[in-house]
């Protein structure tokens, strides 16, 4: 792992490691907002409240006597690629790797909302995590706050309290003992080390959802105030590295992944040429929602010597394509259009 | 007029000039964020669109054909006194004196929105000025941004779009030649150079609505971002000034303002010991909706010379007394605690 932070661990994936479709825990990116909090399993308390007709909180005996299932999701933190950016932005400076695939094994948020019998004006799930701090993003409120993030409750049928990734335990960095996974969000959505759902009648206002991990959409020619949800169709080129020399008549495979959050991804294309001519590259994994798919292209590589830019793009099932260039409205998040890779044959 | 700001004009009124019970026009505080707009009565139009059935504009005769109603109505800028905040924040340094009285006279709002004929699922109504700029609070929308404001459809039968203010048609800087007055909100909801009308089926989160003009409230132990609206009961000393030398055994008139915006003043008390003993004051206007009560406390200067700490306190109807702090989860907004006046009996 990349370190992009040592306090919090913020830990970036090697994406040109692609070698398997889920990515193995020691390699899958780690993002903190604060001080990581060391929870137990025989103290920690899970606890639901809000708009509902019974409150109540569960052990994590009491959660793991429940019917589990396994979902895989890649999850792409929303600022993975910010260094891509020019100029420079802040925040961490990710490259390609803040996104990772795993399988998360865990009980259905949908069988506790059926225990908690929601109101009728039931809109949105805040979920709340152990994890509290300063952040750093204007505007600030005053004093000390815990990470929370909220999502609509027509996602909530997707959304997995997983205590296990790959089939081990959770990590500590990944949320012990238990964390959200919400398959299709930005990787914000997903709260780690989570001991509070809220029932809300009103959409959530919070600082991760309003000051930080949010952009501006235009509203009767207004830009307003939006909070960040389904990650935007994306690939990227895991090999050749930026820089990397092949050699001139040889045949190179070029190869990444390519997701997209309310889709699946249907098409990759290449292009050898800085962006002219683009060819359908292979994917290498099956279709289903919510993960990624890598991809391979052959390349022919000239026997003309010089430098080449590499691209690719990807289209997804709902016709979204990667854009060529970065939506400023996003600001230092979704940054998913195409990148060059710039590349020696010799 | 004391100057804040030389462009756009930002200007103070003298708050002990409390003469009058209406400012005068040549003393009312003007606000501006961006370059004022220079509109002409000939090609002025205000467009209503929106959730509703019928989406129309009017030209300024047109406006003016309408019934008209005249209301009186405080505005104070919602940053009013931030120059008593410390440490000092940023931001333009208000003293006492953003806070204004008129009588407005225009249109009621209500009769546009029968005219339209709103569907079932409006509930903002958003407010957009002709003015428009680069703002400077993080975050940041890329590009210009029309001036806008919302408050709830509930709020719409307070609103009226005024063109003529004590009497005198609207100058420059107030809002030529058609301004909202929205009585009993801080003075940002009030939109000058008014040009469009907004019905919302979802609640406007835009600049002036998040990153400007907003608080930080609670809600299940998170805070979360909340626009401004009603003025906070408030009252302030016109008389006597800070550092102000008063004759020892004298009888000496201490007056200022109060109000609130969700209900009438019912109260104001002075203290003349830096806020052990308090005393009421005579309220000298009478008590209607929307506007302050100037008050006045006799009081027998002591023998003994010396510092001496002046400081009032109002109480409105509804029970809400103003605070000897400031809110923090307000930031550089609503400002409303009680201020000590030091002055020097000789």
């Amino acid at each position: 792992l990349i370190i992009r932070e040592q306090e919090p661990p913020n830990l970036e994936s090697p994406f040109a490691q692609l070698h398997s479709f889920l990515t193995p825990n020691c390699l899958f990116y780690v993002r903190s907002h604060f001080t990581t909090p060391i929870l137990e399993q025989g103290n920690y308390s899970l606890t639901m409240d809000g708009a509902m007709e019974q409150s109540f909180s569960l052990s994590y005996d009491e959660l793991r006597d429940l019917p589990a299932v396994t979902r895989t999701a890649t999850l792409e933190c929303a600022g993975n690629g910010r260094n891509y950016l020019v100029p420079q932005v802040k925040g961490l400076q990710w490259q390609l790797g803040a996104v990772s695939t795993a399988e998360w094994t865990g009980v259905p948020l949908a069988t506790l909302l059926h225990r908690a019998r929601l109101t009728a004006d039931a809109c949105e799930i805040v979920l709340q995590g152990a994890d509290q701090g300063t952040p750093k993003d204007e505007p600030l409120p005053p004093g000390k706050i815990h990470y929370a993030r909220s999502f609509p409750l027509t996602k909530a049928k997707d959304v997995v309290l997983a205590y296990a990734m790959n089939g081990q335990e959770l990590g500590i960095d990944h949320g012990y003992p238990v964390r959200a996974v919400v398959p299709g969000y930005y990787g914000m959505a997903s709260v780690k080390w989570l001991t509070h759902i809220h029932i809300m009648e009103t959409p959530f206002q919070g600082y991760f959802q309003t000051s930080d991990y949010a952009y501006w959409d235009l509203e009767a020619g207004n830009p307003v105030r939006r909070p960040l949800r389904e990650m935007l169709v994306k690939s990227a080129i895991g090999r050749p590295a930026t820089r990397e020399v092949i050699k001139a008549g040889s045949e190179y495979r070029v190869s990444g992944a390519a997701w997209s959050g309310n889709a699946t991804v249907s098409k990759v294309e290449v292009s050898t040429d800085g962006g002219h001519e683009w060819k359908p590259a292979c994917l290498t994994d099956e279709e289903q929602p919510f993960v990624w798919r890598r991809w391979e292209f052959k390349w022919l590589v000239p026997f003309k010597k010089g430098r080449y830019i590499l691209m690719s793009r990807a289209t997804d099932n709902d016709g979204n394509v990667q854009p060529d260039q970065h939506d400023r409205n996003f600001g230092p998040y979704a940054i998913h259009h195409t990148l060059p890779v710039e590349i020696e044959v010799q």
